[in-house]
């Protein structure tokens, strides 16, 4: 129940202010006077033994003399009073608390997380929901209630244009930064949460709280890390399910970023790929920056999204549509030209110096003649070939009311995506335009960036209509087998497995190995080549010997018995010498694999999403161009296929440079499995490597593996 | 002289209008009105024979009827009238002419095209500087010369802003536009002048003519397409040498935004990449949109640059500060450790929950102590190992007069580069704090990215004090032999050497080329082999072969004589078949060149900016991860460095698993020489490509050569 009451922290209908003051110079005493501003219609409560009364409201010494119920209550006190007051809330029945204080675990020190704990588990043990401590609150301007101390506040004259939006921030000056960027750009949200320590009420929960009781058309929230993968992923999955988008801003890119955000906040970091991949997966749309933000929200508001990434362009300058037109490109949207009977139409109203292809360029034309901008626009409405139309103005003093009734009119008449790009625009056209609904930026290059976003929104949501299957394989009985091998393994006290024994596993599973066999003598190892069929390939088994090429011992391409007795003895002094008291159970000979390319599979534990599965193309791209695609388990097959795609050198595998194209279907059959048996076993197995991977033009084969055991 | 006159262009003692009108909606009016409304103190004279008078300005029926001389004239006429007009303004003595008219080449049609190079000519013929045709013209607020129609100048009410700065753009409309965004930013250019159909003065000439005159400290440029690749490299000479920083906004980044410029305004548009290798050559840093124009020409405008990438950040949240830290390693900037002393007096004045680390968090404490900010900020500008600092304040309304003065009285005590991004800020900060020279943002994520663009341009002025060397071989009698044996080529009509012809050329020009011989017989291969010594490589020699591998006429790694005679006619019989009529002098028997990178050096010819040399990773790289570097001939030694550092796949050079770092020195020479032969030729080579070009330890070798000659 992890939206269980949180109604009663977002709009209370009573609110004890514990620590109140009647001086805004106190952070308990701001929130009084500021639900007093924005007119909040609850009933408002200064606790505060000083105090008979603050202004017009009577002052209580303590909770216990306050008559009657209390909903919610803010804690404003010392760091070391918090707990004592904590108690008096759940004492009193209150449901919600926002505490304000600082000087928990955010401080690093011993004893600040000492009392962050207790207060966890208050929370835990009452069920009383608590927001921060270490917050700056809540900012409700659509149910009128602001519980903060924020002093942005005083500036906000305009929160009548609060949108169907909320904002969730663990970073609470910088979040509250972000919200007076967005009133001070002539819009804001409707809501504002700063989540900050976490001890019970996590940005997912609100998350699930807005999506629940239907209050937003978008969300966005301000990250620097997830605590809670199961609340996170629910969330995200409710928020897609109603076609809720979310735009995510995420800090810790950099490994020195991701440094001092532990620092910060104490927040668990996962790895930032990581992030990336949950985001992709579960349709989150990631911004690079607070201004990429404010544009998503700014133009997803609208309700609808691009339904394709084939967009048409229309301007009052030549010169804008070609700089446009370049950054659609940039940013991987296509600008086709137009139907021809559509340009027919277009060459009939436009000047003779403007353009039909797309771009159409209008040309300063518009000033004499405004009303073609109408008449275009009906026409690019009516194109099959076009998914989005932007249309960008320039100037134009004293044209605003005329297109924004324009645009309003064509928005009317055509589901298609339409946003407005108004460059050095009149005063307030831009916030006129908004207030009816018209989706608009100012900057063009920002436009652009924009659109790409909405447009993978909702490619996201499209695609993932297969629903994911965890632990599919559980309750067959080959699994039930292989995890009893494992267990023995563990029980031995073996928590790296070798090659032969990691590939006998991924065989059992399902996974394709090349034909091979162990041997402990040279005739053997002939018996074995000879029915496997040569070319093959020799290789040490020892669990004491992991890197084999770099230990020398491997031996590839073997085409006859005539060097047999060479190599095998070659390879087994290699190995005492490379580690004279190795464990060697013998030579692996094993079919060689032609003509194939070579990928990389791996699993990876992170310490808040679980496993993540990696895939990369082998030999020197993986690490030579980082060349490689992640998510997180469990994962579709849309989401494998969209991971061989991300690889850089992916052409490798379609056929390149004449070669047939690989088993591509073989492949995200492997890759599936791999990830499906890293969760069946997900309580046994820490890490798993498939390298390399071969991929041929008829099925792949695992031509080495390791797998790692959980101690 | 390509500045000849331009100061009558730019700041006329007297200008005609020449189709003057009374009315601001013709646009023979406007820039009468404008002339009037900023005070331009030349004459104006309106030249129509429909007026006695407009306004308080007498009107003359022509220009032979206005008694003295006149130094520039506006034409506004419809295109047909512009020839005479401009004949008329020659035989008065006028120096220099704006057209505003259009209708000529920009329209595509022939009649357009023919009525421009008339006016070229006569422009040429005349010495009279003609801007334009179809240009917006233009702005001059820092001698208040407004010779424009544009209907933006209205609103502009703070032209008093206006900056020791220029925008040069060949676009008009959008041009205007963003010189109004500049405007509507609170600060704005000096200078604005469209050159738009450039039949005389172009971008470049007015880059000289503001550089020469010392006008102004920071330079824009919108760029479609340069026009006279000299003129333009020695304007960028010119501002290098004055360290005037240039930022230049080039379209065309796509083919489709090509083709579009193409069709805009007739430019003839050179390949993209090589604009971008023309600007890093030669210090102008290239945004990538009009933002970034914007935010470079802000914070480039103090004149002090950071000497090194190493930043430090102090905000009043935490989270900024990670954030900031996050763009700054996306942006290749290091956030280094500050020295343990000044962490030490830091930790003095910071509060508890403050960081002294970089990033230095003054945290919400800046509220009650202000001053906190001096004390922080003196400390860290006297950081030795700082470049930068970034000071990122939020909110704080009320604070603005306080932190200006800080940040004035540090600025004044360092030398480090400072600015500050000041995010949803009081009403007036952000204009108060430049008017007073602080460079000042808003937003973080874009005071990175142009802090980057700084240092950009900073490493650029500051590695080039290499002159640059073209033709540095021509005296040579070496180069006269190998001139006579390109011409004889030539005079045979052969135009493609084949791989023997080249590489001799290229052995003579001093580029090591393995061993090797030409064989037309088995017996003279094996002879040829045994001196060289094996491995050998064996390849077809005949001109009318240039995919000698697809072809299948390579044979590597022959081990001894014993395969020669099969490897020999299998070579002959595979080029008889891929080609019956093949012209085949021989077979080539080469030294095996083993443990080498293989890289590819080329040239391409440029239509704007002649011949090009690039480089590349060999093997699949260049296709596969377009991994290749391109630059402007002639190139110096710190150009041929950068360009291997820019390879992503550099690292193979330097050593890569293991294997001994490539010989770089020897690389970086052979690329100089090729390009020095490119330059050498250029009246006889169009394009030259050595692939691969073994790097090994110790030394390069040409593997395989091609030359193609201009026929």
């Amino acid at each position: 129940m992890s939206t269980m009451n949180l109604e009663m922290l977002f709009s209370p209908k009573s609110v004890a202010i514990i620590g109140a003051s009647d001086s805004t110079s106190k952070i308990g005493g701001r929130p009084i006077s500021y639900l007093q501003k924005f007119h909040y219609n609850g009933q408002i409560i200064p606790i505060n033994p000083k105090y008979q009364n603050i202004g017009s409201l009577k002052c209580y010494p303590n909770l216990q003399s306050v008559p009657g119920d209390i909903e919610a209550a803010i804690v404003a006190v010392p760091s070391h009073k918090v707990l004592l007051e904590l108690q008096n809330c759940a004492a009193k029945g209150i449901k919600a608390v926002i505490v304000f204080s600082s000087g928990f675990a955010e401080t690093g020190t011993d004893e600040g997380k000492a009392m962050q704990t207790q207060i966890k588990q208050l929370s835990q043990k009452s069920g009383m929901r608590i927001l921060g401590p270490n917050c700056l609150g809540i900012i409700n301007f659509m149910e009128g209630f602001t519980g903060t101390f924020s002093t942005s506040l005083p500036r906000i004259d305009n929160f009548q244009n609060a949108k169907r939006s909320a904002f969730i921030t663990q970073s609470g000056a910088f979040g509250i930064m972000i919200h007076a960027l967005f009133y001070g750009e002539g819009q804001g949200f409707g809501y504002f949460v700063n989540t900050a320590n976490e001890v019970d009420v996590q940005i997912a929960d609100c998350i699930s709280y807005f999506v629940e009781k239907d209050l937003v058309d978008v969300l966005a929230i301000y990250c620097e890390g997830v605590r809670d993968k199961s609340r996170f992923i629910s969330a995200l999955t409710k928020a897609r399910e109603k076609r809720i988008p979310i735009v995510a801003a995420k800090v810790g890119v950099s490994e020195l970023g991701g440094g001092a955000a532990n620092l910060h906040t104490g927040a668990i970091a996962g790895s930032d790929e990581v992030y990336s991949a949950i985001f992709k997966q579960y349709g989150v749309v990631r911004a690079v920056d607070t201004e990429a933000v404010f544009d998503f929200v700014t133009l997803a508001s609208i309700g609808r999204f691009p339904k394709g990434r084939r967009i048409a362009i229309i301007t009052n300058s030549g010169g804008a549509g070609v700089f446009i037109t370049d950054k659609c490109v940039e940013y991987g949207l296509d600008v086709p030209k137009l139907p021809v009977l559509i340009r027919a139409e277009l060459d009939k109203i436009l000047p003779s110096f403007g353009s039909s292809m797309n771009p159409v360029d209008c040309t300063g034309q518009l000033i004499n003649e405004p009303e073609l901008l109408e008449r275009a626009l009906s026409l690019l409405a009516e194109a099959e070939n076009i998914d989005g139309i932007i249309v960008f103005i320039g100037l134009m003093d004293g044209y605003e009311d005329t297109f924004i009734a324009t645009l309003q009119k064509v928005l009317q008449k055509t589901d298609k995506y339409l946003a407005l790009s108004w460059m050095a625009p009149p005063a307030e056209a831009v916030e006129k335009a908004r207030k009816v609904g018209i989706p608009t930026l100012t900057d063009p290059a920002r436009m652009v960036r924009t659109i790409q976003m909405l447009v993978e929104y909702n490619e996201s949501i499209e695609s993932t209509t297969e629903a994911l299957k965890s632990n599919s394989h559980r309750n067959n009985g080959k699994i039930v087998n292989i995890r009893d091998r494992i267990e023995a393994y563990r029980k031995s006290g073996r928590y790296i497995l070798s090659e032969y024994e990691s590939k006998a596993i991924l065989k059992d599973y399902g996974i394709p190995v090349p034909i091979s066999g162990l041997a402990t003598g040279v005739d053997e190892a002939v018996k074995i080549a000879e029915e496997i069929g040569y070319p093959i390939v020799m290789k040490i088994e020892s669990p004491d010997i992991l890197h084999k090429t770099d230990a020398k011992c491997v031996k590839i391409g073997i085409k006859d018995s005539s060097e047999f007795s060479k190599s095998f003895s070659g390879i087994l002094e290699n190995a005492f010498s490379y580690k004279p008291d190795a464990n060697v159970l013998g030579v692996n000979i094993q079919e060689q694999v032609s003509d194939s390319v070579e990928i990389i599979v791996g699993i990876k534990q992170d310490p808040v999403f679980g496993p993540c599965i990696m895939l990369g193309m082998g030999g020197i791209m993986v690490e030579l161009i980082k060349d490689v695609s992640l998510r997180v388990l469990p994962i579709t097959h849309a989401d494998v296929k969209k991971m061989i795609s991300e690889l850089k050198t992916s052409k490798l595998l379609y056929g390149y440079r004449g070669k047939p194209a690989a088993d591509i279907d073989a492949l995200v059959d492997v890759i599936m499995r791999f990830g499906e048996m890293a969760l069946d076993f997900e309580d046994l197995v820490s890490e798993m490597e498939i390298n390399p991977l071969f991929v041929t033009q008829h099925g792949v084969m695992a031509g080495d593996a390791i797998i790692s055991l959980k101690e």
